[in-house]
């Protein structure tokens, strides 16, 4: 067996199945970010249990603490107390960025993290099968449901070799990346084998397994071995150590090999991860801004390697070096060694250790700017600038590259500095809240906006109103529920994000849908392409959308219309779509027989006495979910 | 003499006048932050002379520092290159507070400083004649102009005894805010004088003078002496050092006695800095955040008196701790001594050296929160959140009331920290730009929210337009030009900007005044009262606003419609307003003449055939630059 196999099978996955049949995956482990955590713990606390049970939910700060307005402070508050109140472990603001944390703090080779971040399998690096996840499925999963997914094919990155100096982790991934791109991985695991991945650090493997989140893969993971009880030794963790490794005749659906000793300095160019070229080929482009940090690229090594690098030097007033450390433990070890003091010295801004400008949170560059990042995406826009470009690199490339000013080849720079990894890394305490024995007592602060999560309809014995609005094909989760910072601010509270449904193609939707007390959608094919974003199933519900009927659907905003209870119906005959106007009232007898049992059945048109044909398409478990009004409700049912 | 008299003296300013009397102020230094600043810098640059005349020009960034899109990072690479340019020395952003860095790096007893922000008294701390004005009046200073004020008052604030342990300069000018008010200050300048003044630090006296503003006054200062010597020495600067005492006998409109043995800890409460009470009437209070830093307090003294109040502490979890320290000098000397990983531990944030928080620039407190902070003001929504209450304290009450989890009095704690004063302040160059001595090739680079500043049309023989707005009386500068982050950020692009001129007191202004090209404004009593800012003149004078008739004016809105060109007209007789509508097309003729000779004179009014007879109180110097078409212009006209 592969270790990802293994790792199943201990999980009680047993036979591994084909690749794509449903695996029910036990979670020992769960992660949540702020800008997704609020939802998930309404979302928990929605399920009406007592406690978390998993073995460990940890509820992290690191997205929105830049404050701007009391809505970040109101939430950390209340991501405090909820954490308190069911058994979470509660991370500050300030304390890191989860998957540095996770990592250093918590991560257990072999166990198995579900998180509501799409770096989650950073954890890989320690190996841990870690996976991104919806808000309601971590939710589910720190109730102790299991985590269902597709089983994916396991392909093996043969790693051979050792990095040359100057050539780093980051250049690895970006390999993978510039091989296999960003759709690559769809459905799939990597894991990285062969006697190169025995040479890397736990956090050079993090690197590659948090930057396998752009190749679209399920997951990333690496092998549990001597580097990683050195780790955790340092860590002070060395008891959760277990040696994990794949068998020497272990099967892969496919083999890529890489050679460490051939790689080069590589940078991704905007405005996609996967357009990958040669540092060589860039240099002498102007830059003007060096960005390091993020969860890709912020452990003790990469920033002392930085330091050392720039000690004594001076940034040019050109380029504004930003510097945004990992975690508190990364930033104390700068500050004890000396090397903050390096780094500040040659000109270098220090930023709280969060995501911060990898999500654009602050430090957006100049309009039509270059700027050079040590992140994994460099999206068009997502640095906070739209027409700026953004290069994704090592550190040692972003450091050479502030030094100079222009894209340089660190190799240029003679002899590498030696780091050699901390035989003691020193453990915060500070930052870490440790939730109660009993949380019973504790009271959840809510700022003004965050309100009680809304539950979706059951279906009962008629399903019935008015068709709201109709649509071309095609329509995103970005025309359902778009977002920006002004909406995305009310994200934990979905009356008034809900007042934005289809804002951007019919101002006046969401007054009429409460006018009407909700009815139906109709659109063309692949509706709800797009971001996963959970808000616009979330969000319709509240406003009453009982049913979508669409030509087709995009996949994952199928699965969420399901999760919140609402009907995703398809035309049997897509030309029927005529047959149906805005304001026309549609009805579904015999709804909850039909839900449960029938592959199709009509709706009724009153204002044109026709009938509509409609198929849908449901697993019986996705037959539950749906007649029982979303996913919470059916929980809650299960639980008495 | 005392003290403000010497330096005037010395300033050529003989004999000295009486109070209320004009003087033309000789300016050696200024100094702009990126708020203020690119205005300003605009200003200089459209006053058409090659260098900076100043002896020297600072230009720091210390606001905008959070970069939530592309409008800051253009605005510093603008402030950079036209400083370059025209010989200006440009801090970078992350280098710190412009107050701090004034006092650490330039500086120079007896010298004249005017910066375009409030605090910039700061520098009185040093015995600097320090003064704050608008961006307009320092881009005339950095081209050589003295700055007119009229004479203050002279107040001597004499100090007696020594401060007891745990109570530190910030209850000094929180007793003098107890007793003299927000507005006692107006007109005056507060000279520290006395045995006690001798015991104080210069970083002491900063936070004193400072904090002056709150008072109003126009300025605060110390002598220049052995305390003010060793500082100067430790940061290698001995050579600008001078005595500067008032002379035994020296003459003060009044004299305030302060004991400082006699102080306790003080806090000012919501919403005022004025409204001062004892620390001990309020223990027990919980409180949800602490904050320090600030150009008030946050040199190396007070963040590292607080390292050792917290040091092997830690802050609970209900409590945020947020310290902004002042500068790279007090961070780098924090991290080398180790208080940097002792605040860390204890579980505070540390944000950038900028303003930060102070200014609501993140860290916004939750909903109807408290929040403590060493800060300067603690108006209303200032700190970003529009229901928390905000107290102003001491660095010592901040800590131990942030150990606490709610107010405390620091004299609780048993022994103070005994800080001993640095021998030596580590001087950093890092983020520090000197200009080129040739700044002529210097190509200035704008982003695409940085326009050029318009100017004011000069008087011709007739001035003739439509009443555009007839308004009541007391509108504020914020009805003409509203201010918000959003709008806010135009702040360097007066066509962007003057779109909202009016905007929330009538949508359409803006077009119609644009679609008439321009004409006139009417309105009531105390017409522009409010903030000082200077793009309610000069927003309106870019729509071709040529004048306002009003039944009387606000101080200083009159000064800057008259800086920007706009006839600030008063009705003769009150009662005429009833006769003028809005629509009316009004006519000056002769203006010319009328503007450089007469007092009074009669506008017509063509929708009614009436006459308007109107005032204007104007002096020579002011007629001059009204017939210009404003300050600018007149300033250019001289130098051809």
């Amino acid at each position: 067996m592969n270790l990802f196999e293994k790792i199943l099978s201990h999980h009680g996955i047993d036979p591994i199945p084909e690749p794509g049949t449903p695996i029910r995956l036990p979670i020992d482990q769960t992660l949540t970010q702020d800008a997704t955590g609020t939802m998930a713990c309404l979302q928990f606390e929605a399920l009406g249990i007592d406690k978390v049970k998993a073995d460990l939910a940890v509820s992290y700060v690191d997205h929105n603490t830049l404050q701007s307005g009391f809505y970040n402070f109101d939430d950390h508050r209340f991501l405090r107390t909820i954490a308190a109140k069911y058994g979470m472990v509660f991370s500050e603001p300030g304390n890191g960025i989860c998957h540095q944390l996770n990592v250093e703090r918590f991560g257990v080779p072999g166990r198995t993290l579900l998180g509501s971040d799409s770096h989650t399998p950073t954890g890989g690096g320690i190996g841990m099968v870690a996976i991104g996840a919806g808000g309601l499925d971590v939710a589910m999963a720190m109730a102790g449901e299991p985590f269902t997914l597709p089983m994916p094919e396991v392909v093996s990155v043969h790693l051979t070799g050792q990095l040359p100096a100057w050539v780093a982790a980051k250049d690895v991934i970006l390999e993978v990346l510039r091989r296999e791109t960003v759709k690559g991985g769809v459905g799939k695991v990597y894991e990285y084998t062969g006697p190169g991945a025995a040479t890397l650090s736990v956090t050079e493997r993090a690197t590659i397994t948090n930057m396998g989140a752009e190749l679209g893969a399920t997951t990333s993971l690496f092998s549990s071995d001597d580097n990683t009880l050195a780790f955790l030794r340092a860590q002070g963790r060395e008891d959760v150590w277990t040696r994990l490794e794949p068998d020497a005749d272990a099967k892969y659906s496919r083999v890529i090999e890489i050679d460490l000793s051939k790689l080069v300095p590589l940078a991704a160019c905007p405005h996609m991860p996967d357009l990958v070229k040669e540092v060589r080929e860039l240099e002498g482009t102007q830059v003007d801004q060096v960005v390091i940090g993020s969860c890709t690229n912020s452990s003790y090594k990469d920033l002392a390697t930085v330091a050392a690098m720039v000690r004594g030097k001076r940034i040019p007033p050109e380029v504004s070096l930003v510097i945004a450390p990992g975690s508190r433990q990364v930033l104390t070890m700068l500050a004890d060694s000396g090397e903050f003091t390096d780094l500040i010295k040659a000109g270098a801004r220090i930023m709280e250790c969060a995501c911060g400008p990898c999500i654009g949170m602050g430090q957006a560059p100049p309009s039509g700017g270059v700027t050079v990042r040590t992140m994994n995406r460099n999206f068009k826009g997502r640095c906070g600038t739209k027409d700026a470009g953004a290069y994704l690199v090592s550190p040692e490339t972003a450091a050479a590259t502030a030094l100079a000013g222009k894209f340089a080849d660190p190799r240029d720079l003679g002899d590498a500095p030696r780091i050699s990894l901390p035989e003691i890394y020193p453990t915060q305490e500070a930052g870490i809240v440790y939730p109660p024995e009993d949380g019973s007592g504790v009271e959840i602060l809510r700022g003004p906006n965050i309100k009680p999560l809304p539950l979706g309809k059951a279906v009962g014995r008629k399903v019935s109103g008015e068709v709201l609005l109709k649509l071309p094909d095609n329509i995103t989760t970005d025309d359902i529920m778009p977002a920006g910072t002004h909406i995305l601010s009310f994200r934990s509270n979905i009356p008034e994000i809900s007042k934005y449904v289809f804002s951007l193609v019919d101002e006046g939707f969401s007054a009429r849908a409460k006018e009407k007390q909700g009815g139906f959608i109709v659109a063309g094919e692949n509706y709800g392409q797009g971001s996963s974003r959970e808000h616009a199933a979330l969000a319709p519900m509240h406003l009453g959308i009982r049913g979508v009927i669409a030509a087709s659907f995009a996949r994952i905003h199928r699965a969420n219309l399901i999760n919140f209870g609402i009907l995703p119906l398809i035309f049997a005959d897509p030309k029927a779509l005529d047959d149906v106007s805005q304001g026309d009232v549609l009805t579904l007898e015999n709804a909850l027989e039909n839900i449960l049992e029938k592959d199709s059945f009509d709706l009724k048109n009153a204002a044109t006495g026709k009938t509509i044909p409609v198929r849908i398409d449901l697993n019986p478990f996705e037959r539950q979910v749906l007649s029982a009004g979303g996913k919470l409700n059916w929980y809650r049912a299960q639980q008495n």
